[in-house]
Formats: structure tokens, C-alpha cells, sequence
């Protein structure tokens, strides 16, 4: 088993991430995330939202809805260009991705170069392909009353009323802009941050919960005066790797830079910096740090006919602001903190597998459990310090399962930082056993002390 | 202007809510939340799963995609029930929820009952009508690679493709049940939470966002041994109560209890109390309380073949579990919030909008201003406050702009409990004026009393 697969198979092991509809059979390139994967997932998006919104005066929130008007995609150029090269097997009608079946060729294939690679279809082996067709990755959808039959016998409504779940939630942002400035009056650089689903209809999801078809982002479009873009830049970049690697726990040495070459870059883009990270299958995007321009503003006053000038109350001046954007997925994210916790190492000789998880992220921040549950005055003293620790630190939980090892070993596998043992000589002293997650060592200490 | 359309307009003119996609002209049925929106949205979900969820040993969270196996929707009775009557005017096209035009009709009325009401048609007049036919409200999309090409030329694949925007978020929380229990083997009673959005293809969408297209759920659904039902679902009951009223801060004589008989009760409930609330356009539903019995698991049952049973650690008795379940759409929480707190009083003769919001919910806890902004020392002295305030509560925001009684007016109207306002006097002795926004009342307090 790979690393990968040791983590897939812990996550559902433990409750923290099952397959989408895991009980019909699943659904391709969907996750669920249990009760130990929300407390995690929800804490990744408390502290990036405390970080770069709550505890900043230059940030504001929106959370726009997922089906917007279909002109939007429109504008952005989703609709025109948001699109993988799909390729069928006209021997077994299997469909796929064709630049993930043949090597060396880009998502910019043509028919031509692509019959040229001589592939072979996965599935059956045979040499028989229809044409490159341009497949957009958005989900679309009707939205009124649409009913199934207008499809074939009504095209025209059908056409009209089609909508699409964003791809991004970046065009939530952009396209709130104007009545953000004619509401709060806030004064540039200025960003505006939301965390929300973003859907893209990939052909073969794959990677776990790398690349999904259903994914939560968190994005800031920092509004920024052109001739500053560089300066804001630069100042995006160190919070994002204060925040990765200071908040969030990554070690430096797993992030690397990427400076993604003019020809690579989204067609909106005159800068963008991959933040790469070591995933246990290799180097991957974790997230994205993309100089925008005026491409999306400038574009939406063209299909709206609205001005998308800000006006400087210094200066007088007014122009369409530049964006620069870090954008990160929520389950890259947590798959990069799982990455980097996940640990197996030997204890007393027996191998263990431990979630060295940062204490700010672990789901419960201490187990308390009584060394044996048949002894009601252990249980009663248990009940009382977990009370007590619930108050304060909400995040405790009570193990009273099976003998003590087993109870270390499950809390090490949650990542656990601390496990706190009421046995007999608590009763007299009040001192308890915190055992220390990383360590495995114990120390004895009074209650009044934790 | 009705109070909703003056709360419309305030949430509009101050950033809470923003039609959706309003700068494309909208996008019927959506809402997207503004800066000041997203503060309280949040703040009410948080509270919402800090009561049910955090502070609780009785209860676990879930997280589940939108897009689910089909077969969902089939066991859940969606695809067969979850239906509006429409109907179509044979003269101007324009198409009708049939039991929102014609008078004391129900959602199940025949294509003779209502041609028998003989209503007009609200777009032209005329009275020809074609049959009523049954729209399932649920959202529609393809997964994987369909073209839309394939929808006339390849349906089978199209149908077989075919996937919906799940309608509540209840059933990701029971396709989750069996791994749950296997995982982290929680003891009768227990509750699954989960909050996130849902999505009904409303035909006309209506009452700001009480009837909207996107809303976002907050739900449990709470298992429970089958004797024991009637007083599981008496404690949730007073669990909501307890929720609305001291978390909330909703008025008790505005919430009323409506025991849904038997022919109004979703198919699913053999019991269902609908917590009704006095919203400015009249009493409509705020939340519900249903009591699903075993129907969602034993559907689950069938349709997977997979046995939904629970086996008690003590007695070792096996049963599939019943279901208590409180379910509130976010929105209309909110706007029972904003309803709540909305007020229009007299100050010095002046007519004046405020929003009396609780203190956990109003966006900002407090405004720091400097009396004038033009004096440095002033400023300067305010800016400390400012920070210092920040620091302890977070929600603080800053204002110089206009004079004092514009901020006043201001920061009423956006709800802010308390305004800090730092003069000449501070400068001497450290106090500050704060002034009150429900009695408008003024008071020189110490800065380091804050």
C-alpha cells in the first residue's frame, strides 16, 4: 500500500473522510467528510477566515450564490474556453481524457496529434478513435420551470433557461464588487474573501479528494491600484506562506514555488505562482497565487454596461482596480495537513500509526478516559475532569473502550494531542497520567494544572 | 413600502444581502450575502452548531457532497413525489405553479379541478389552459463526460448520467448513518448534524429569501431506540425553543407551534410540528420538527441491500433505528432575526431605522470613532482604542467618516450595539463616550472598563 492509500484507508477507518454515497456503491469524485473530518475541515476554514479576514481592517466576506446568472461564465470565459480535450473509443465507446491516455501532449490537443501518439484505448486495447471534442467541465443545469420533454421539444426554452454551478467561486466575488463599493466604501487595496463549493465535472476524478468533482475554496480577490500590483503581490505571497506554514503547520521544505511560465498560465493571467506541495504521490498544486489584472472587472463592464471605476477619495482618480488572487481548495489543503501528520513509527516493538496533527487542527485537543470502567469511583472522577476540560477547551472527548493501550492507540490514530487517565491515585491526590501524543511519554500532574 | 420591502432595501443599502448576480441584471430566486450579511450568516450558523453540536455528547457532524448517487433520490421518495403542479397558458406560454394562481386548491389538484376554477391567465388575461403536469423541483445535471450533443443522439447515456442538486441535506446525513455507526459506534440517542446548502428549482421563487432557489440547512436527524420516539421528540421540541428564544433571541409570542394534521404532513412523518413565525408579510414557516420514523433507513435498506440495523451494546437488541429531526433554512432564520430587530423610532424628531440585533449576532460589537477627524491627536488616540477593543472582541469596526450623528445613524442602522467615541476630555482622563443604541442614551466610561 502506498501512503496515499494508508491515508484513504485511516480516514475512513477513523470517520474523518468516507467515499460520496459510500452505501449505493459510491459516486465517482465525491467525499463525505464524517464527524472527525468536519471537525478538522471546519477548523482549516475558522482559521483561514480569522487569519485573512476577521483579523484584517482590508478584508471583507461575500457569499454569493453557486448558480448565477449564465452571462457570467460568459464574461470570465468559462463557456469558451473551459474545456478538456475528450476523445471516444469508437470500438467499446469508452470516453477519456486525451491528454491523460497519451504522453507529451497538452490539453490543447488536436485530432491529428493526438491519432498521432498511436494510443491504445485503456479499455479495450483497440486503435479506433473518433475526434478531439472540446468538453466543458461545467456543470449545467435548467433553472424555472423547464420540464425533461422541453429539452428535445422546446430547445429554445431549454437554451434560455440553462444555468451552470460555478467552477469558481471567484466570480462570486467579482461580480459583487460593484455593490460592495457602493455600500461599505472600502478604501483599495482592499480584498474581498469567501469560502463556498466550487463544481467541475472532470472527466476521471482521481487522487482522492485531490481532484474531485465537488471542492470547497477559499479565495480573496485583492483589489489592488495598477501601478502597485508588484508590491501587492509580493505581500500576498508571504501571507499565504506565514499562513501554510505558521497557522496551518506545513513545513517549509514541503512548499515549493512554482513561477508558472506565460504559455501555462490561464488565459487571464500576467503572474502566477503555483504553491506546490510534496503529497505522498508526488509534487501537486496545493494552491494558486494569480495576478489578474483588470481581466475580470473590465470584462464584466463590457457585458454589463456598468462602470467598474473606483474612485480615490485622495486623489480623485479613478480606474478599474488590478486583482491579485491567492486562491486554495479546502480538501488539497486538508489533505496537505494530513499528509504532513501521518506518521508510522514502532512503540514497545509494535508498529503505530499517529496523526501528528498541529494541536489548533486536531479534532479533540484531549481524551480523557478512567483506567478501568468497572470501577464507578474511577468513572465518576473521569466524568468530573472531562466536564471540567469540556468547559474550557470544548474540544475533549471520553474513551472508556477497551484496556489503555488500545485507547492510545485509537487516540493516536485521531491525532489526539493529549490523553489524560484518572486511575486510583487521582482519587487521593488529584493528579492525573496526561500522556503526550508525539512522545508516547506519560507525566503526572494535578488536575487544577491542566 | 411594506416593512419586508424596507428591510429588503436596508440590507441592500448596507451590505447584508445583494440580489444574486445583480449586476447582470439577477439571477431569480438567489441572494448573495454582502460583507455585513456573511457577519451575522456566519454568527447564526455558529451558534447554531456550538448549541446542537460542540456543546452536546450526543451529537456528531457530517459533511456530505451535493451531488449524490442517484439512487438516493429514488429510495428518498424525491424523484416519484417532490413535484409542483404546473401548467401552461396555451395563448402566451407563460407556465404557473397551478396552486399559487387558482384559490383553494391544493399541490395535488387534477387537470379538471382547476380548469373548474376557471382563473385567468396573470400574464394575458385569457383563460386556455393545457393540462397540469407534474415539474420535480429538483435541479438536474450530468456527470461525467456527457456533451450536451448526447442528450438527442446518445439519451440512454445522458439518463444513465443523469444526477440532481440534492433538495435537503438530510439525505446526506443518512447514507452517511451505517459508516458512522461502524466508525466511531455512537450510543442511542444520537444525532447526525449537518449544515450546508440545498437546492429547490422554485417556479417562482418569492418573499426576498423565505422562497428561494439556493438556501443553505442546518439539520439533525436524531436516532433513536422506536419506544422512545414521543419523548425524543418532546426534548428536541424544547430544544428548539430554548435555541430560537436565548441563543437566538427570537420574541416567544412571535414563534408559533402548528401540529401539522395528517393529510398536510410530508409523506415520511407520522408526527410534524411546524414552528410558524409572525414575519412582516404574516406567519410562515420558520422551522420543523418531524418525527421520519425508520422510513429514510429502511429505504436505504432496500434500496442497498445493506442492513440498517443498530445493536444495543446493553440489552444486544438489533433495530433500525427512528428519526426525530429539526430542520431551519438559514435564510429564513436570518430574516426572522432581521424582522426581529428591525425598528423604526423617533430621535429629537427625527425619524430613525435601527436593528436592534442581539450582541452575538450584529455584525460589529462596537464603532470606535474619533469626534473629529482632522485633529491628529484625536485620531491617533482613537486608533489605540481601536486596537485594543480589536483585539478583546474581534468585531470592532472604525468610523470617521461624516459627522457624529451620521455614524450614529449609521451604525444603528447596521445594527451596532455600542458606539466608543473619543474626545478632548479622553485625551485628559482616559474616558470615553459610549453610547447606547437602543436607548440611545449616552455614558463617560473609563477606557480600560471597555
Amino acid at each position: 500500500m502506498s501512503k496515499l492509500d494508508d491515508i484513504v484507508s485511516l480516514c475512513k477507518r477513523r470517520g474523518f473522510i468516507f467515499p460520496g454515497s459510500d452505501v449505493y456503491g459510491g459516486m465517482s469524485g465525491t467525499w463525505d467528510f464524517g464527524p472527525l473530518g468536519v471537525m478538522t475541515k471546519k477548523k482549516i476554514m475558522d482559521v483561514w477566515w480569522n487569519y485573512f479576514v476577521e483579523s484584517r481592517d482590508d478584508m471583507y466576506g461575500i457569499d454569493a450564490a453557486i448558480i448565477m446568472n449564465p452571462k457570467t461564465w460568459v464574461a470570465s470565459g468559462h463557456v469558451a474556453t473551459f474545456a478538456d480535450p475528450l476523445v471516444e473509443c469508437k470500438e467499446c465507446k469508452s470516453r477519456f481524457r486525451a491528454d491523460k491516455i497519451a504522453d507529451g501532449i497538452s490539453e490543447s490537443v488536436t485530432t491529428e496529434e493526438f491519432l498521432a501518439t498511436h494510443t491504445k484505448c485503456p479499455t479495450c486495447g483497440k486503435e479506433n478513435w473518433g475526434p478531439i471534442r472540446k468538453f466543458n467541465m461545467m456543470f449545467s443545469t435548467h433553472v424555472g420551470a423547464v420540464l425533461p420533454e422541453d429539452v428535445s421539444e422546446n430547445p429554445e426554452l431549454a437554451e434560455k433557461n440553462t444555468a451552470y454551478l460555478r467552477p469558481e467561486t471567484a466570480q462570486g466575488i467579482f461580480t459583487n464588487y460593484k455593490n460592495v463599493i457602493d455600500t461599505i466604501y472600502p478604501s483599495i487595496p482592499f480584498g474581498l474573501c469567501q469560502q463556498g463549493k466550487a463544481f467541475r465535472n472532470e472527466i476521471s476524478p482521481r487522487d482522492f479528494i485531490l481532484r474531485d468533482r465537488e471542492c470547497s475554496q477559499m479565495e480573496i480577490e485583492y483589489f489592488v491600484a495598477p501601478d502597485t500590483w508588484e508590491e501587492n503581490f509580493e505581500k500576498m505571497r508571504l501571507l499565504q506562506h506565514d499562513f501554510l506554514e505558521n497557522v496551518i503547520g506545513l513545513k517549509p521544505e514541503n512548499i515549493h514555488e512554482l513561477d508558472v511560465p506565460k504559455e501555462d498560465r490561464a488565459h487571464y493571467s500576467k503572474r502566477t505562482i503555483d504553491f506546490m506541495y510534496d503529497y505522498p504521490n508526488g509534487e501537486e498544486e496545493l494552491m494558486g497565487l494569480a495576478y489578474r489584472t483588470d481581466f475580470d472587472l473590465s470584462n464584466i463592464q463590457r457585458e454589463s454596461g456598468k462602470s467598474m471605476e473606483y474612485r480615490d477619495k485622495n486623489t480623485g482618480e479613478s480606474f478599474i482596480p488590478h486583482v491579485i488572487e491567492p486562491s486554495i481548495g479546502v480538501e488539497r489543503l486538508f489533505l496537505a495537513v494530513l499528509s504532513n501528520a501521518y506518521t508510522e513509527d514502532e512503540v514497545n516493538g509494535e508498529k503505530r500509526v499517529v496523526l501528528k496533527l498541529p494541536e489548533n487542527l486536531a479534532p479533540y485537543r484531549f481524551c480523557v478516559s478512567p483506567l478501568l470502567k468497572n470501577k464507578p469511583e474511577l468513572v465518576a472522577k473521569a466524568k468530573e475532569v472531562y466536564e471540567l476540560l469540556r468547559k474550557k477547551y470544548v474540544y475533549v472527548t471520553w474513551d472508556d473502550s477497551g484496556n489503555i493501550g488500545k485507547r492510545y492507540r485509537k487516540q493516536d490514530e485521531i491525532g489526539t494531542p493529549k490523553c489524560v487517565v484518572i486511575d486510583f491515585d487521582t482519587l487521593n491526590d488529584d493528579t492525573v497520567t496526561v500522556r503526550d501524543r508525539d512522545t508516547t511519554k506519560q507525566k503526572r500532574v494535578k488536575i487544577s494544572k491542566l
